[in-house]
This record gives C-alpha cells, structure tokens and sequence, in this order.
C-alpha cells in the first residue's frame, strides 16, 4: 500500500539521521535527553527547573520543538548554554520532532561547551514515540490533572520511555489521581522505567530526579 | 515532492468521504461536533456531563476514538442511545480520526434514532485540525492546567473551532492561568468561536454549555 510505503521510508530516513546525530553528540560527548508529554504537563516547567539547579554543575543546551510561536526558547534563553527554536508547523509531520530536524539544529550549536541537551518535544503522546532524534534517553512527563489512565491510552510512548515523570504533586489534594494504578500501568508496559513524582512548581521530589541526570550524564562520559 | 503529495492525496480523500457522512447525517437529521483536546483536557469528562443532562431531551450517541483501548466507551455506554469505539493505533495516522472511520461506525448505528452524535477524537491539538470528519462544528477544550498559551501553541486547531471549552475551572484558585490573555488569544485567532468557562467536574458553567448544543441541534433541525 502506497501510504505505508511512504511512512516506512520516512521512518528508514529517520532512524539513519538519528544515528548519525546520535554519533556526533558521542564525539563531543554531550549526553542528550528527548522530553515528551502532552500539551501542558510541563515540559518547559521541567527543563527550566533543570537548568537553573544544575547550573555551575553542567553546561545545558536546550532544543525547544513546537508547532509554532517562540514562547518557551524565550522562557529558557537566559538560563541555558544555548537555545534553538524548532518550529514545525509547515512541515509534513509537524506533530513530533524529527531527526532531520535536531541534525539542522546541533549544526548551530557550540557542542564542544555543552555537557547535556534537554530537547523539548511537541506536545504529544502519539507521533513523538515513532520519531527516534539521536537522543541517548527519552522521558515521558505525565501530570496529575490528565488523569491516571493515559498509559493505557497512549501505550506505546510510554513502552519507549527510559523515565517516566509525574509532575503537577502539588496538586493532588484537588484531583482524581490514583498514583499506584498509575504505576501498575507503568510497570506493566515497562518494568524497567524509572518513575518519579515530582512538582516543578514547589520544588517537591525534584532532588532524585537531578540526581538521575547527574548520574545519566557521568556514566555516558565514562562509558566513551 | 513525493511525501507532501501523498498527503495532499490523504486529506483530499478524506475530505470527499467527510462530505458524504455529513450527508447521511443531514439525511436522518443527526447533529455532529466533533470534540478535540490534547490528553486529559477533559472531552470524556464533557461527553458524559452532557449526556447526563441532556437524557429526555434528545437521544445522543457517542463515537469513541483512542488510539489504543475501550475505557472511555465503558464509561459513557450505559448513558448514551448507541457508543462505537474506535481504535487507531495500526492505522497509517493514529494521532486522529479520519472521516473513513467514521463512515464505517456510522453502518453500526441507529441513525433514526439519533438527535445528536458527539464525536471524540483522539487527545491531540495538531493532526485532528487537519481531517473532517463530517461534522457540523467542532469544539476544542482546554482545561487550566494545560497553561493559557496553548492557542499561541497550536493556533491551526483554535482557529477552526466553533467553540472553545474553557475546562476545570474548579481548580483555578490552585495553578496560574490567565484567562483574559487565553480569551484575548483566541478572540485573535478566531472572533467568532464561542467561548465557556465551566467545570465538569463541579457543573459550573455547564448550563450555557447545553443550552448552546440544544440551540445548534434545533437549527440544524430547521436548517433542513
């Protein structure tokens, strides 16, 4: 069928891109994280909250990825290394970053000042998951307010993920989330995802979760 | 360009079978809107609440689109005159339905005795925007948590929107969101969407809400 073929070649190029992006970052050794989630779970809110506790520990480069308008590059500009704005809009799949995409963008970047870059996906819990950037990890963010049933919804983003965040704590008192059926879920797609509960906004639970970074981006070095 | 015509190819087909559902729908007086948020922004949440209250008013059916399980037709089957769910996760794009699969649910439905067709699309503020599906309006929800930037975001899906469903206002006291500057976003993109701010969860604001379907389905009635 002729939409198949076209969609499994898109995906054959991809994968080729992403690896030699994958390569790249190696040689410079920049370990990079993909971040997904739906619109509004916190994406920004995370990578701003990274960057300003990890400053003076790691150099942070951000890729900021939406379909369309500046918002969020202006919102990390001044806490991180360096900043690019990917916007998708009239692109043929403007609903998830592509590999071709990052390859466009760490050719502006300053890689060899650069020990970590957090790029922030579309807002999406479908195409980001078939799209593989040249990223070493990938996080899924999930928050409170979505609710607890979108790993059975959205499985296959979540199957991927190396980490899986729940962000929004804070609000928990105010809405309907059963944070252990969560989990189940969780475990159930992905045993081996790390999980963690956190609040961008107070700060809550944030500690493992940039110990988690810290440790991703030693061990990447070492493992060189 | 080979990709960019395969998907002029794709919406231009869909278009042609989007116009023959809103025929058959017109054919036995059958209202559609078609419902679009990003994950957890509530439209299951909206399809039961209205369900609920319009129940003697007029018969609704449901068609239940995800890319991967059954639990929003589980929980709207018992309320609703007929619920199809649909499954998009080994279509060619399951990030949104297609009027094609519309057109199939609508053979297993009891369109005589049907007033108003509620149509969940799958959660996602970018590839819903670009397939009709047969609708009579469309209406996207987004609910505080999400942030107020979300037309700034993805303003494709706003500008097309006959109404916009602000949701979860209950929880405004507790995260930030501007509501003036959403209204002025969309009121920038697109003058003429209607607008509600409701909850839910709490019913408040729903009223309006109803009101405006009971008037679009009147109408659309006399329309004919």
């Amino acid at each position: 069928m002729k939409i198949i073929e076209v969609i499994q070649n898109i995906l054959e190029a991809n994968e080729t891109i992403a690896k030699r992006n994958q390569q790249l970052l190696d040689k410079h050794k920049v370990f990079a994280l993909n971040i997904m989630s739906a619109p509004g779970a916190g994406k920004t809110s995370l990578i701003l909250q990274t960057l300003t506790r990890l400053k003076g520990k790691l150099n942070v480069a951000v890729i900021e990825g939406d379909v369309a308008s500046t918002v969020d590059a202006e919102k990390v500009q001044s806490e991180a290394t360096a900043v690019v704005q990917i916007n998708t809009r009239n692109m043929p799949e403007s609903c998830s970053l592509m590999a071709a995409m990052i390859e466009s963008a760490l050719k502006d970047m300053p890689l060899d000042n650069m020990d970590l870059l957090l790029i922030e996906n579309v807002g999406n819990l479908i195409c980001p998951s078939e799209f593989t950037l040249g990223e070493h990890k990938r996080v899924v963010i999930s928050s409170l307010p979505e609710g607890d049933d979108k790993p059975i919804k959205y499985p296959l983003i979540f199957i991927d993920a190396d980490a899986v965040v729940i962000n929004k704590m804070d609000l928990l008192p105010h809405v309907d989330f059963d944070i252990a059926a969560f989990r189940r879920s969780i475990e159930g797609l992905n045993p081996k995802a790390e999980i963690f509960e956190l609040s961008c906004k107070t700060d809550e639970g944030t500690e493992r979760w940039h110990s988690w970074i810290l440790a991703q981006v030693e061990s990447n070095v070492i493992k060189q």
